[in-house]
């Protein structure tokens, strides 16, 4: 790596993106054959209550991993995010962490206590808390631990949700969390909230005091309708773009608290040691991130043509400001545009036409945050982090392109090896 | 009515709407009782490919209408705002208007055809559109038809989602409506498109081209996933802002036209006579609207206090202003914040903390857009409409409370002879 930086050469990119695509560049109908009215259908199925997906898409779903075999309570379902579209991920394909599985809460037993250095102990029922005011945002739910098969040595061949796929973007609403630290009369001292759930793991966690009254909810609707089981139903903690090990599902205690509980999730994992010596504890906001959902592993592009490159952008530091794409393995970057205004935590779809020559192509994309954070290079990340890192992987990912069309992940220039 | 107007009074205004909810106001925690800590939970279930909601919300459900007795397949199945939060409405819960059932469609089979006046008539399969560029935008989603017990002489008792439920939002991705019209060469004399889905109904509708151009998509991916069947499984068309009965489901074949189909739903249908002799035919846009789902008809406020007045608000012809909320029938008007910066075409979420003093009240929110339309009173809409009307219905809706928390259906001032 001691040649110069290349010059920018636009060229290249003005060949292979399409700034708009064009009806000649597609031209992906065939001409109608034979008589064109379909004659009408026999009379249909009836109404549902309550919908379920296409038969024909019954192979869009979530991935289970178990971290044990023979116990199917510990581990993950992840979202397949290159079979969907869009910013929202629906909710039976939310992906989900469990250690202990999924309980059953029964909500008219289930409470909300706030107690430790507060006024006056507080506790309310679900009833209760439905008639709080409430405030609905969509968010990103991002796993501190998604992605950490970047830092394998080899690129891992898997696909792309099933890497990068605990992560989900969804329309929270609940109840602000100030309105009960307020109600109950925290202790200014209180610099720590200590978050357990009603789960068999009886997760328990430490948030700061400022970002839970910040940016905390009580989480009780996603996506419209009252959360799924293995969500948290009745009640989790929402904390838009910090980790999700924070947004305690079945939360059922809050302890305010002048330190943080020191936890297992804060101990023996979600910490990590640093090149220096230090250690990275505490580390609380998922850093700026992108991802591109396809082409990814995987898929096969049919042939030379037009295709879209299209995928998901988030940070936890505030809004997407920019994403760049390239094809050339990060020489050439261009910029993608984002389907809507990008909202603060939340998940931002890029789209950019590309002209694939049938060439091999490496595939990345980079996204900048609102504070100017840029997503490091896979090397940048491993320079500042060293190789003790699991947790916070956010490095760029590249897809390789293979003359044939295959789709792989690859480290960057050395993708090429691998046809 | 022929008192003139009363001054505005901003002191009423002031008691009882709280720009901000707090602590004193609210004082919905009860006194921790007993011992704080519950144990761990025995281990739960596993996990599931595909999640179902909880069962203790198994009441949530879509509620089913039929127009014939005894035929399953006609009717709707209609969304239960009242039960639901933020602006997604879950893909199992989005309301379905059907007139000969659901067609079960095997997608490799299925063909879009676009016809008629083109340089070259072009079909494509469903995996030769899902190679396009595609786009994602959250819409409403709105029957013409809906709320049109609007009309009725007596406020009609019933909950707000089975009244204004043919309503719903969600994240729709397809490919952009114009890639296709101009791939096969569209006559630039064609002002139509006359869209048909593959159903027993075989629907028919006619769009103009210029915003079938603007604003069409081809329908594929609804909040992140593949469409479900009854929403038009494989596509459909997506035309934000404009009346329901515009998407065609199952969308099979477009025809380019000089002039309209004339098809039954434009003529004996979505058409009807103005109080000056002339014939309102063809609205496409739906008009500015609001509708407050908590509290509404059929719930119970449980006592004088604070309580959360929340709502939605929408308009096809942009993105919403500004929502304004009376609790004494209009007399006063308060602006409500929205949640999210409003979007064009899209449902937006207002709220507002009211302390309920336990006196009868008449709760109306009336919605601006930013093309400054505003929503009507009932008697400007009669007025402007006549007796003759069923569609397109979007005036302020009144909730009257009972001095013991019953909400009903109300005109207006006439609301509490109801008590």
């Amino acid at each position: 790596m001691t040649a110069p930086p290349a010059a920018p050469d636009p060229a290249p990119t003005r060949r292979r993106f399409l700034h708009q695509a064009t009806a000649a560049a597609l031209a992906g109908g065939a001409a109608v054959q034979g008589a064109v009215a379909d004659g009408p259908a026999p009379a249909g199925e009836a109404f549902q209550p309550y919908g379920q997906p296409a038969p024909a898409e019954a192979g869009v779903q979530r991935r289970i991993g178990l971290n044990h075999r023979g116990l199917d309570t510990n581990g993950a379902a992840w979202t397949p995010l290159e079979q969907l579209d869009g910013t929202i991920t629906p909710n039976g394909l939310h992906f989900v962490r469990n250690h202990g599985g999924t309980p059953r809460i029964d909500p008219a037993q289930h409470r909300l206590r706030l107690i430790g250095r507060v006024r006056q102990p507080l506790q309310w029922s679900v009833d209760a808390l439905l008639r709080y005011p409430r405030r609905a945002q969509q968010a990103f739910l991002e796993c501190a631990g998604n992605s950490s098969a970047g830092w394998f040595e080899e690129p891992v061949q898997r696909p792309a949700g099933l890497v990068h796929g605990l992560l989900s973007g969804a329309e929270w609403a609940g109840v602000p969390l100030a309105l009960l630290l307020d109600e109950a009369g925290v202790d200014p001292q209180a610099g720590w909230l200590v978050a357990t759930g009603g789960d068999a793991g009886a997760m328990h966690v430490s948030v700061p005091m400022a970002l839970a009254r910040e940016r905390g909810l009580i989480g009780l609707f996603q996506n419209g309708e009252r959360l799924r089981p293995e969500n948290g139903h009745p009640m989790r903690l929402v904390l838009p773009g910090l980790k999700g090990v924070l947004w305690v599902k079945w939360l059922n205690t809050l302890e305010a608290s002048d330190q943080p509980a020191m936890a297992r999730n804060e101990t023996a994992r979600y910490t990590e040691p640093l090149p220096d010596g230090r250690v990275r504890q505490f580390a609380m906001r998922m850093d700026v991130k992108s991802l591109i959902t396809s082409p990814s592993h995987g898929q096969t592009l049919p042939g030379p043509g037009v295709h879209e490159i299209r995928g998901l952008a988030w940070s936890g530091h505030g809004a997407i400001r920019r994403v760049e794409v390239s094809v050339d393995g990060g020489k050439h970057w261009t910029e993608a545009p984002l389907d809507a205004p990008a909202q603060a935590h939340a998940l931002s779809r890029f789209r950019l036409p590309w002209r694939w020559d049938g060439q091999p192509a490496l595939l990345q994309s980079r996204a900048t945050d609102d504070r100017g954070q840029v997503q490091p290079a896979r090397e940048a990340l491993l320079a500042a982090r060293g190789r003790g890192g699991f947790y916070h992987y956010n490095a760029i990912v590249t897809w390789a392109v293979a003359p044939h069309g295959a789709v792989l992940h690859s480290y960057g220039q050395d993708g090429f090896d691998a046809f």
